[in-house]
């Protein structure tokens, strides 16, 4: 019927021998976000394409060249999210979440982000984030633990290689400084640049800074930087977010050069970067920061936020370049083998039982012969394995064998799930 | 800046006071598609347009009015997925799971669908499935597993009024003698029906029973039923499934009239409908069947598959008509205040404590006054209260107090974590 279809470029398959590893990462994310007690989100896949051009900045990269934006039948704008923050702070306001007695509040979500950029390891077209926002305080500490959680993530999965890369870029008057600095900077040699960078100089000199073509112009490194033009306030902001960090003991670098690569973020800027051999040319695990101002930008009231976002795909890459195994708890209880077609109910009957009693439980469902039966409870790493044929038909006894050991036993139908139980439990 | 931005019609966000309920329905089906060994698969939440058309059916209701298709930057024409028994076929023929030594591969997956409806309670634009598919058996105890576990998914959440109705929709020979036979019946009076019918008469007359436009044509109910046109290996197919459903004690009703909305079915049909009072027009939880035929018409071998796909929002629905609640062990354990800004950090290196002690702990960012802080504790339910001031700060020592009792002690900072969670696993 013509050639195979296969997953659209920039896309894969989490295949049911990797999926595992998912569960684990996000069951530990969950966890902790338990613990630092950010409750979780879930914002639709695609929103109204204006909320993106508003929210993430419509000079972005992002949003001028990387966005699946489609007409709905309704013809309606919309856009598949190219990342977390616009969505949640977009149902902060819509469902008024500012009015709660308890801020700020904390949130967090993982899912699947979409941009569309040539795909290569570590950057896909379809990629999971798990982020969180604090919306409602600008108090440093909040800062602080928001960076706290995302290192926490990386550590509770057994990543030992990380770098810790912070920056504040101000509150805005001391943007608004250094963005005239920046423009009597480039000004005069603004032909030698790229024609974005061009159109940057007068919308976000900022930008410029970010740019893949021109970042080995000489002007890029004698840039003015950001750090000269803080005001007191935002230094001092700067200072306290650092001291609760040293507080709980994180090392940082700080890096005047990091300004992130979406519009809204001011003071505390910071991205978590991998330091593992092998990772190749994209080191960003994380990356996050302050966003004073989006939350009013939005319709919302003036509430300052911070949060981050993180790629689970980068954060697995970690993980293998670290030689860091997870989702290995993944086995297999009993296997059921009938001997034959007349013992084919029994087993089925007994599997359930074991289903009912909390025993991951397997059987035969292709018809094989007694070997190849065993050879798959091999495969599949059974811990026991029943065995029901005429004469355990006959003597209302199945055979049990626990592989561990290979002690067998005949059991009665009945206790085969309790017979089990008991012995796993002597096992652990 | 100008008027709000909302989610797009027919989205939703899941709030973080509902959230609870959501991780504790996905947390049960990980654990018994573990119990059941299903293994998780992910598949892109788009797919080339073409996937649909072949795999779901490009008559249905669905390819031809409710998809989100549109062109990316690279004009490919992608379609956000209906449904997932497409996807997860394509990805078996792709990756060649087919190969795996162990057949059936049985595989369950979570995540949204995509469907351009007009929005009621249950049927929303973006929807949440979980779904399962066993590829590569036709014994018919398969059939009798997948269901199931569907049924198990809602008993584990508390669901009590639930009927499942069967039918079998036979094989290929059994489903051709059908055919003609409703054309015989419908073509001379095609005229009476809807436009839609009128095409559906040559293409698929079955869909015409699945009509809603005309479904008071008196015709619908003097239509030839399948049950009478079921061939002998069919219909002892038929019977073998409902004898492994009475060996799990697995109750239903047989419908001949159930055809289902997708193309792609064969034997085994059934769907699960919710007997909740109040539950509104759409009742149907969820619906699955056998796909024979559909490996092999999206490129792969001749693999037999079964599946099931179920609503997330409609079994919350269900809970909540049947006053089942669910996601309630989402408790706060220590809430620690600081009773000025001296003793801010010191609060702060406590909480990073505690949650290093995997207990879950909070505290204010917002700068209020002590009173405020109770509160908050109280609101947010916290198991315990550490408070430290000045006094505390000079004695080494903050006061901690168990909520539950009212009781209160004096704890060197160092032993807070400590101290709680013995207290904590007495109070247990």
């Amino acid at each position: 019927m013509g050639k195979n279809i296969q997953a659209p470029r920039g896309t894969y398959d989490v295949l049911p021998d990797q999926s595992a590893k998912w569960q684990e990462v996000e069951q530990k994310i969950i966890e902790l976000c338990r613990l630092y007690q950010y409750k979780e989100i879930r914002t639709p896949i695609f929103e109204h394409t204006e909320l993106f051009q508003r929210g993430v900045g419509d000079t972005t990269d992002i949003v001028t060249k990387e966005m699946y934006t489609f007409k709905d039948r309704g013809d309606r704008s919309l856009t598949l999210r190219p990342e977390g923050t616009a969505s949640v702070v977009r149902s902060f306001v819509e469902n008024k979440l500012f009015g709660l007695p308890d801020q700020p509040v904390k949130l967090f979500y993982t899912g699947p982000m979409f941009r569309y950029e040539r795909p290569q390891a570590g950057r896909m077209r379809q990629f999971v984030q798990f982020g969180v926002e604090a919306i409602g305080s600008k108090d440093p500490a909040i800062d602080a633990e928001v960076i706290s959680l995302a290192m926490e993530t990386y550590r509770s999965v057994g990543l030992k290689s990380l770098r810790l890369v912070i920056n504040s870029l101000g509150d805005t008057e001391s943007r608004l400084a250094h963005k005239e600095a920046l423009v009597a900077h480039f000004a005069p040699h603004i032909s030698e640049f790229c024609p974005d960078c061009q159109a940057r100089l007068d919308k976000n000199p900022l930008r410029i800074l970010d740019c893949k073509v021109d970042r080995n112009n000489p002007l890029m490194a004698t840039a003015p930087s950001l750090a000269d033009y803080l005001n007191e306030e935002s230094r001092q902001y700067f200072d306290e977010v650092k001291g609760y960090l040293d507080e709980l003991d994180i090392p940082y670098v700080i890096d005047p050069n990091l300004v992130r690569g979406l519009d809204y973020y001011n003071h505390t800027a910071f991205e978590i970067m991998s330091d593992a051999e092998g990772f190749g040319a994209i080191t960003t695990l994380a990356g996050g920061g302050r966003y004073n101002g989006l939350v009013e930008d939005l319709g919302g009231p003036d509430a300052p936020g911070i949060g981050f976002a993180m790629s689970i795909e980068r954060l697995l890459l970690a993980l293998e370049m670290e030689k860091v195994e997870i989702g290995l708890s993944d086995t297999l209880d009993v296997y059921v083998i009938a001997m034959d077609e007349s013992a084919k109910k029994k087993a089925f009957s007994v599997v359930k039982d074991l289903r009912v009693n909390k025993l991951s439980a397997d059987m035969d469902y292709t018809a094989r012969k007694l070997k190849a039966q065993m050879k798959s409870a091999d495969r599949k790493k059974a811990g026991f394995v029943v065995v029901i044929g005429e004469t355990e038909l006959a003597s209302g006894k199945a055979n049990v064998k626990e592989m561990a050991t290979g002690e067998q036993h005949e059991v009665l139908f009945a206790d085969i799930a309790s017979t089990i139980l008991k012995k796993k439990s002597l096992g652990e």
